[in-house]
């Protein structure tokens, strides 16, 4: 259980002690952490609040700069599409970050200076080992090499996944990607420009495919071995055509949304809230 | 009744489509609005939130401007020390605001532009003019000519007041104001250094006197008429020295609390909201 998924009891009350964190996007009427985590933090007493902020990617660096120079502002989230460009306006980037190439949250620390991290593979594996799918020792296949699959790989290497193979119709970004991992996980990364994946314990889905009622399935799901867990990143639909398709083969799923209610536990710790 | 006295029933839930206005100020930990103007906002199902941010003089400009750049920020209010310095930010400044020096509320206009203005003294006047003390053709002194002054005599000149006196220990500060409000309001303006008191239908402490325990009355009420009004600006307490001495001399009197209610439903009409 993640704290998302407690009985809600009340929403924060904002007064002059209230400290700020902002959800930085654009779009933003979409996201979901504000309305996710305020009552997360109402539930817990804790006098600090969410706000979503539709910031542009051209205002990006003169919105944070204003943002950093509020007293009373502890953090950043951050979504599509600034989880690259936000890496240059922090003063420190954690190791897994820099390996993802981008941020989804950022921190001020005591001395003043703003540390920049990502938990979109954070989460993913923290439901998929609640769900009884550890990734450690397995072979795993991550279709989609973009900003949310080089996060999902770097998450389940650092959880010891033993074999991870990348694929990517684009032979650029799968190798720039491949370079950035490969002297860190030595010997566990693979890549490929076609799904292969007669060999591994889990599929995953890293694609934007199945968003939309007529995208054709990220991967076939009929070479896939009985035991293997397909996992879809993907949070609307509940239930992808790929999932569907898994779930009529008899194959083992892992939908999208766990992975965010287990990232606003993992927002909380980075926080220390 | 202002909206701010209606039954609160619930407080804001904040989502990714919810409008945000922000409250600047050094310090920011007292200030009252948010927790004021959330659950008019709340009760109304208006999808916005009023979030206090702490930001130094030194950091103003940069914080505004990264506010500015946020496409769902719709508004700004301003407390101390920053009520002056914010007419600068802004692209077009209310007459009276320009007049009075200082801004407390700022928004975003179609065309994208801002425009600055003061609601200090349009809340103490409706709070006034609710309780039965309606300032038009009346005579007023008006001890202390600091932004609060300022503003209090520019919405009591407006609201039609007869005869406004200035009075302030600060002979630059006096007649700084006086050269702004005597062209505009031709005849109905005159300073002194010392409060004069025995022909006025009305008397408000527009200084900090009375904050603290020990200070002494902003002016002495022995020599007032019997019908004359004490008002102070004053919030906390919420019985000042000056109110105590006017009561028991029999005389009428104004808190400053009122005024502040009175201004959240200016700034609810200013924002449209």
């Amino acid at each position: 259980m993640t704290a998302v998924d407690a009985p809600v009891t009340a929403v924060p009350a904002i007064s002059g002690t209230t400290r700020l964190y902002a959800l930085l996007g654009d779009p933003i009427t979409q996201v979901r952490a504000p309305g996710l985590l305020n009552p997360v933090l109402a539930r817990r007493g804790t006098d600090a609040v969410l706000v979503p902020v539709h910031v542009t990617a051209a205002d990006l660096e003169a919105v944070v700069r204003g943002l950093r120079q509020m007293a009373n502002l502890d953090g950043l989230l951050v979504t599509v599409p600034h989880k690259a460009a936000v890496l240059a306006l922090a003063d420190r980037v954690t190791d897994r970050a820099r390996l993802a190439g981008s941020a989804n949250a950022l921190r001020r620390e005591p001395d003043g200076t703003w540390t920049a991290d990502t938990f979109d593979g954070d989460g993913f594996v923290r439901g998929l080992v609640e769900a009884g799918h550890d990734p450690r020792g397995r072979r795993v296949c991550v279709v989609g090499a973009g900003g949310a699959g080089s996060a999902i790989a770097v998450a389940l290497l650092d959880a010891g996944t033993a074999a991870l193979r990348l694929v990517d119709t684009d032979p650029g970004r799968l190798d720039t990607l491949h370079r950035r991992l490969s002297p860190v996980y030595p010997g566990r990364v693979s890549t490929s420009a076609r799904p292969i994946l007669d060999d591994v314990d889990l599929a995953v889905n890293a694609t934007p495919l199945g968003l939309r009622p007529g995208d054709p399935l990220p991967f076939p799901v009929t070479g896939l071995p009985t035991h293997t867990v397909v996992a879809d990143i993907i949070m609307t639909p509940a239930e992808t055509a790929l999932l569907r398709a898994a779930y009529l083969r008899g194959l083992p799923t892992q939908p999208g949304l766990p992975m965010l209610g287990h990232q606003i536990d993992a927002y909380l710790e980075f926080f220390g809230l």
